[in-house]
């Protein structure tokens, strides 16, 4: 599982960051890749990654400023073009249908794959046996969701070293052991298969918000997760700044990450009146106080 | 007068061309430059150019195929978040009006200036002292109009070095000698202004196509303007394709410049199948039949 930072930037693009998108790759979970956020350019972001348009098949959107849904259009062309053909799902706040659809009709574009949509509001939007997805409205001058995603705990693996030593060969036995507490083996012997079983694993955790103050009623969403995506698109010292746009601080996030008691934080939406030189300070501001804090670069890739 | 290509590309971006758009500069006329579609990025190519959105007072949008408008929401709000505050016009095909004001209401965009929409026909679209600008329906899936911008004549300039060996030194009289057939000069003399004013200038033409089959109905629009950008999405060998989705090649729009009897030829809207090293075969193409050809790249910038 890992989560790549396509844009980083906060209201528009600029020479080293584009607007807001983020890719979380679920190759190896689920064979598919999840998308937050479409803002301009990110299909042109993504000619310079791995990122296969084909793969994405949810789009959760935050919120509906421009910077973060200008690129949906042209991205949903384009995997059309390219030859996509699985179904996608946009979820996203109220309107985001209306966007979408009145764009690509206005354009004359039939696409080559359904296209769903799920408008959002508080409280669990997907679920199936490997993840669920809450979203909870957070705190900006119009709806910005935050997203958690729960991985599903993993089931344990068989421990095939251990049952060759009893003698238990390879065969439709190993099924019956993966999904059953006793089997029967050739020669009779009922054996319990728990014994056999690695322990399930936990699945991970991870939190990313869209734009919004910082807020003690966001904890919950945010809680002991693995890892937190959360914008900072300010600097300490521009706490009334942050407050009257509805953005956050470094050491806002930072002391918010405490409370909520997770792993590790990723920085990300940082305005564009902070120079690449400037990026050391603001990471060293969040560290002070929340240790295990990164900021996002475009194109930067975090294993989870 | 000059025309900055922002991107060169068809259908989506690559990484050698972006979606369409075009800048023709008119700072030395009229102090403002008039954008030509506007496809998704355009706004980050501006980045890297000279180009001030700003400036910008015209958009002239040639069909309604995303990779021609999915730009613009994301230009015009930075404009006006990066402090653009004289009035700007749209001008396009039926629907380009519905499509903005969707993506801008929906983001909850405020602009800092006024935005004016008018919906095209065949005809005349604008006229002032300086330009006319006439449009035409092309031949292409959708409506898809080719423009045609005209300078008016250019007054002639006073010879000042002439008036000066006349004895006629700089003051208001200079003003009614450009405005007047014949002035009284201090000593009384009567003098016809004519002999003291340089021939007037002819005014340049330029033709812009958007994308289209290469048609005869089509000649008059482009008929001996100084420059013609026209699309060329295709190699001569791929002539059923071009015509099959309404898109033209090398030679026949090299053909149709000999019969449109222009001056210069700027092929633009390069299908992503033809690679950086195939650039100068696609330009022999079109050479061999007019030779005053160019290939527009992205960045590339034209003096007209």
């Amino acid at each position: 599982m890992e989560l790549e930072f396509l844009g980083t930037g906060a209201g528009m693009p600029n020479k080293e960051r584009n607007v807001s998108s983020i890719v979380l790759d679920l190759s190896n979970e689920l064979k598919s890749m999840w998308m937050f956020d479409c803002g301009e350019g990110t299909q042109h972001q993504i000619l310079h990654s791995t990122i296969k348009p084909r793969k994405i098949n949810k789009i959760l959107i935050t919120h509906l400023h421009g910077d973060h849904i200008y690129g949906l259009p042209g991205f949903l062309s384009s995997r059309s073009f390219l030859g996509g053909t699985s179904p996608l799902t946009i979820y996203g706040p109220s309107g985001i249908k209306e966007f979408v659809q009145t764009a690509l009709q206005i354009s004359c574009t039939h696409l080559t794959y359904d296209l769903h949509y799920q408008e959002i509001e508080d409280g669990l939007i997907f679920s199936d046996d490997n993840f669920t997805i809450t979203a909870k409205q957070l705190h900006h001058g119009i709806p910005s969701y935050g997203f958690r995603i729960e991985q599903q705990p993993i089931q344990g693996k068989l421990l095939v070293d251990k049952l060759r030593n009893h003698n238990i060969l390879p065969g439709p036995i190993y099924k019956e052991i993966k999904e059953q507490t006793h089997v029967t083996l050739p020669d009779g012997t009922i054996v319990a298969t728990a014994p056999f079983i690695s322990e399930p694993q936990q699945g991970k955790k991870i939190a990313i918000f869209g734009d919004t103050r910082v807020d003690d009623t966001n904890i919950e969403l945010a809680h002991e997760v693995d890892v937190l995506v959360h914008e900072s698109t300010f600097a300490k010292d521009k706490s009334t700044l942050a407050r009257d746009y509805f953005h956050s601080t470094t050491t806002e996030v930072a002391t918010f990450c405490l409370q909520a008691n997770v792993k590790k934080l990723i920085l990300t939406h940082i305005s564009s009146r902070y120079q690449k030189e400037e990026i050391p300070q603001l990471l060293e501001e969040a560290r002070s106080i929340f240790s295990h804090t990164e900021i996002a670069n475009d194109g930067t890739r975090f294993s989870i």
